[in-house]
């Protein structure tokens, strides 16, 4: 039996969403946070684990760990929704808000899974593609394209190019056009203070914003994401999620981990400042260019770059993920932001590759 | 804003499944394991929890897991896909071979979530309704009406009429029509030896069994459940899903259950004998109705069932679940089968307040 055949059209042949993970010694391919957590982050963690009853169903609405989210931004219960992971939360937006009808508007290159969920759910996507040089957002096209738009997304930080997107074209958008918009800040904990555009929810009922503990909060295997938005907006998603997709443990360590959240800065910090360091450290290798980045990796332009990585990954034990084939980012692979020895072993042994491939 | 203006069409005014929930002294609502795990089992998945990074993202496919799942069934990798419970796989199900022109036929009554995830993805259902005395299915209506239809879910044992599925109607249904075939056996743990279909896939391209770790297995807050399928039936659900819907303790907890799962016979032979208890207890209380159970459930008849299950709640502390405005189950209340203590509380609750209703 070919099961291809009896798979609606538009998921045949249908690629998933490949991460492309090979074993390594140092892996910096999926933006985790490799540092260790926080002992005090760690203790709450295995308390709450400890303390959970598995054998019950789950709370719908993980209302305990809403709460915890809403006194983070100051909001009430009614703008958090929680999901499986932020994926579970735009597959969702795109299968409730998009179809063959509605327009997704995007910046890419971004975030593919965006582009993939709208396959999926049948919804038509417009790029407007960032400048080719600074990845930059040109506003002027953005707002053009959103005005037929049934949903925008922006990514800031973006992924993979590191950059924000400006509070004041967030603004425009929601301003002149009827859209709405999402905000992606899966990366927002690693840029400076205030970059966030979580504050504008309140009064601008079209605007959600992504929130994820896959990255500052080191829990990527936990799958914890949530969307700070309109009650209404969280209550249409309430009807078409599935009502158990976060289970107990994932609720119970997420809400630890929210809770004791001030213990994790000493831990942020250190991934900035290693951040600008490998900035630094890639500038001192021949023809190598780098981007500013607000985010826990750097995308990075290396000749040759797809035999690069593939010689970081068999040599050396080093993975990086390889954009280089992919629009817009040509030549390009991101590095995730390590703890110092990772970030050395990546420096030392692309030093070394680049010296034998000049 | 009226966020549902901007749902789809088909989402507007949805409602999701209500598990009608309110805190119990005792729950037998939800038919979950309420009996403590054996000491082996809850050691190796505390043990399994402290292993696991959790800053990792998950392997998409756990194929650990599924390895242990394999070796359980007897089959190769390539037939298990595993899920954020058998809710995701059930949408996925829906959402992969669903839509407007592909029909799915069930036999209610039955779990609610397979109308629901099929109005969801737009899939009309075709209803071969059980005999309303003894819940029996019309073979030859459903070969009838499967004819046609892309998929039919059969439940075994049923939820909530407990009763087993025919082998044989199973087979005819395979025989006679080309619809995928999904047996639904959640519950089967707790049914007599030799009563899953789960050694027909190997020969049947067509037939899925849906199995869950939420229930014999006592895990249903950490959402694992399983199907048994063709490969070319995996590898298009693997094509659909979301890569990292199982988390890493998922995964790593599951895996540990199913490792020591001989320690779990004698918590499922309590359960079935305390459900035998409870139907003959509830045979000594005038006006009440059983039928026969293969899982961890009684259905029961009882006089002003709304009425009693309220009681219950608010007088006694006792939650079960009303099915009596449900078609097909007029009068019908869902009692889980709980501990000795949890079944006697519900014993002596109900024949107090069936007294006091006489």
């Amino acid at each position: 039996m070919d099961a291809s055949d009896r798979l609606r059209p538009v998921l045949r042949s249908f690629e998933p969403y490949d991460p492309a993970f090979s074993p390594c010694r140092v892996n910096l391919s999926a933006n985790e946070n490799t540092h260790e957590l926080p002992a005090e982050v760690r203790s709450a963690i295995g308390a709450a684990f400890r303390a959970t009853p598995l054998n019950r169903y789950p709370d719908p609405m993980a209302n305990a760990l809403r709460d915890a989210l809403a006194a983070r931004h100051g909001v009430s219960r009614e703008r958090i929704c929680v999901g499986n992971g932020g994926d579970e939360l735009l597959f969702n937006l795109l299968f409730a808000f998009g179809g063959p009808e509605r327009t997704l508007v995007t910046c890419p290159p971004d975030f593919a899974e965006y582009a993939n969920f709208a396959a999926m759910c049948e919804t038509p996507v417009t790029g407007v593609w960032r400048d080719a040089e600074d990845f930059s957002i040109d506003g002027d096209a953005l707002v053009a394209a959103a005005r037929d738009a049934a949903l925008v997304i922006l990514t800031s930080p973006n992924n993979p190019t590191g950059d924000l997107v400006d509070r004041a074209l967030v603004e425009r958008l929601l301003a002149e056009t009827d859209a709405l918009v999402l905000v992606d800040e899966a990366y927002v904990e690693f840029a400076p203070e205030g970059s966030s555009v979580v504050d504008l929810v309140a009064t601008n009922p079209r605007l959600m914003v992504l929130r994820t503990l896959s990255k500052a909060f080191g829990l990527a295997g936990l799958r914890v994401g949530y969307l700070v938005a309109n009650p209404a907006v969280v209550d249409a998603l309430g009807a078409v999620r599935q009502i158990y997709s976060v289970d107990v443990v994932a609720q119970a360590v997420a809400l630890a981990a929210v809770e004791t959240r001030s213990a994790l800065a000493p831990v942020i910090s250190d991934i900035v400042s290693e951040r600008e360091r490998l900035i630094a450290g890639l500038a001192n290798l021949a023809g190598v260019r780098t981007w500013p980045s607000a985010t826990n990796f750097v995308l990075a332009r290396v000749p040759r770059a797809a035999e690069v990585r593939r010689r970081l990954r068999d040599e050396h034990s080093v993975l990086v993920r390889d954009f280089s084939s992919a629009p817009g980012l040509e030549g390009c692979l991101r590095l995730s932001v390590g703890t110092r020895d990772e970030n050395d072993a990546l420096l030392d042994a692309l030093a070394t590759i680049l010296r034998e491939e000049a």
